[in-house]
């Protein structure tokens, strides 16, 4: 008798992830000029938070890698978010132990304060970790247990920002330095995961935060995706994880047309005298789409000094009416002092404390 | 004392369409060899369902339109669905009449049976009977009373179907033959159209379909979307709109480079000998990026003779395997007996009944 189908759903899901993994590490070592890899073989970790999505992770991982010559070992990361956090990612680490995951570890981070909210900061704190961990080791990969509804749930986050295609792309399934970050799961539903683990016995842990409706995505899990099932038919969080993959290859696709036609409508010497400013060519940027000319408007933002994360699209709109209906406005104030201005054939965007070079016009 | 605010808005809306309406025309004379279009003024028209979104745009189409020397008419479709939709349909054109709007038509259709739903099938006939009457007046255009709102709930609908970016792209400001169609109201939501009846004293009739839960639209609105807003914050549905208008253009570039990419990957002579499949050069699809190569696909298969609506993402991504996963896999059947096989450097796509018209490999 075979495993249970979940079991197998999860199981096939690691095999190729691990395929995946090993094929890169022969290119690399190929390219490195040897036809085998000498010594250990490579090591892949789990990260696990006791959560039956990436408890069934960890199982399969240990059950598929040493099938395939791979080393598997877990971390655990405790957030010292809860009374008794350090308690129970030690119990998770002994768990992954006696998945015969070598080496685990459980890590305590400390989550700093940022402007953008505790969610990001846990995010940017856990990942310095699994870098750090992943480092040490020598690790090849680190899977994640993110699922197909958590993936749902992340397109929805996306779309109440309402800024494009980028936004709307999800989680990638591969991701980080050097493609260190997988996430197998992307294409299972979270039930598939829980089914895996009652039919392995594993003990699972839910994190109370996820039912807590303080947090946006808590609410989008209980309330928002429930109500958009009912409306609009059981197959949302599929076609919402579709729209995670398509949306990708599109951003995918005209970031890289953007990258041409940034090179083409360019017509500064990026770093001449101190100047770190940008000059584009009016004419040549009227001509592409739409699409194409807001995302080359924002690459020459940021290289002149605006903050990425605050640079939304009504301001892109406003320079962008600076080529499309011009009728003499005045500079365009953007965030981090920058600033955007036509000066007959060319638009000039700079820092407040710039002057361009040499006289335009 | 100026108007309601409320007012002042559906008007601002409605005057810059005409304003658009207006310069499109001038160009049109100029290139026609007259300076000043000869006769009448432009007549414009207005679409009506006696509801508050259309009402109001009649109630602004009225006021502006003399103003900027344009003829301004209405017409209002009885769609024969509910018993005493004719009175009411007459009741609407009296509306219109009293808005000094002149000519006005009350037009009955008979929706007929298609396999796309009664909801498709109403829409073909309405746009039917508008294009007809646009055509016998001379309308240089037909404005519809589509709100922000609807736009919101047409991108929710399209994310449900997870086919992408055109999916998510609403519903466009401009459309239909000789761009036609305007929607000058996807900037406004709903309840300012409701306010500018109040203020304006003009009665308005609220089709009992609209809350009728057996139509995914109104689920839409009366469920999925407080919900999200409820989840994700006030917001939600001016995200939703920005979401169409952006993906909307990038859906606009990525067709447009699949155009050119089509002409580039073709090997065959369309039309030769009768043949009317394609041929692709497999190494140029495999350098195209995904986004790109899926749209080429699918272009290729609509050209072999593939039913648009019928083919969907998991059939392009089969077909997309042949170029990026080539394992000698057997020719691929698509919607409308079409078929890809793969032959040698060439990926065929044919109907059933054709055969290529030289040997290839």
């Amino acid at each position: 008798m075979g495993p249970h189908p979940a079991v197998a759903a999860i199981r096939l899901a690691v095999r190729r992830a691990l395929h995946d993994v090993l094929s890169e590490h022969a290119v690399v070592s190929e390219n490195a000029g040897d036809t085998r890899s000498p010594g250990e073989p490579p090591l892949v970790l789990v990260a696990c938070s006791g959560g039956a999505d990436s408890m069934a992770l960890a199982s399969a991982l240990a059950f598929e890698a040493p099938r395939l010559g791979l080393r598997a070992g877990g971390v655990t990361i405790d957030h010292g978010l809860q009374a008794g956090s350090a308690d129970r990612a030690q119990e998770v680490a002994e768990r992954l132990t006696a998945l015969r995951l070598h080496p685990v570890e459980s890590i305590a981070i400390t989550i700093g304060r940022t402007n953008t909210g505790p969610e990001a900061a846990a995010r940017t704190a856990r990942y310095a970790a699994l870098d750090d961990m992943a480092d040490r080791c020598g690790a090849k990969a680190v899977l994640l247990g993110h699922t197909r509804d958590d993936q749902a749930e992340t397109v929805l986050l996306g779309l109440a920002r309402g800024s494009g295609t980028r936004s709307l792309s999800g989680m990638a399934e591969v991701t980080g330095p050097a493609d260190r970050y997988r996430r197998p799961f992307l294409a299972i539903d979270r039930q598939t995961t829980r089914k895996a683990c009652l039919a392995q016995s594993l003990p699972v842990w839910d994190d109370p935060h996820n039912d807590d409706p303080a947090y946006t995505r808590s609410r989008v899990r209980h309330e928002a995706l429930p109500v958009l099932e009912k409306a609009l038919g059981k197959g949302v969080v599929e076609a919402l994880a579709r729209t995670a993959r398509l949306s990708r290859d599109d951003a995918d696709a005209l970031d890289s047309w953007a990258l041409q036609a940034e090179r083409a409508v360019r017509t500064d010497q990026p770093g001449t005298d101190g100047w770190d400013g940008v000059e584009l060519d009016t004419a040549r940027l009227y001509a592409l789409p739409s699409a194409v000319r807001r995302r080359v408007l924002r690459r020459a933002a940021v290289a002149a000094g605006a903050p990425a994360g605050s640079l939304f699209a009504r301001h892109l709109e406003e320079v962008d009416r600076l080529i499309t209906a011009w009728r003499g406005q005045r500079a365009i104030n953007l965030p981090g002092r920058v600033e955007a201005a036509r000066q007959g054939g060319r638009l000039v965007i700079r820092h407040g404390s710039q002057t361009p070079p040499t006289p335009t016009g």
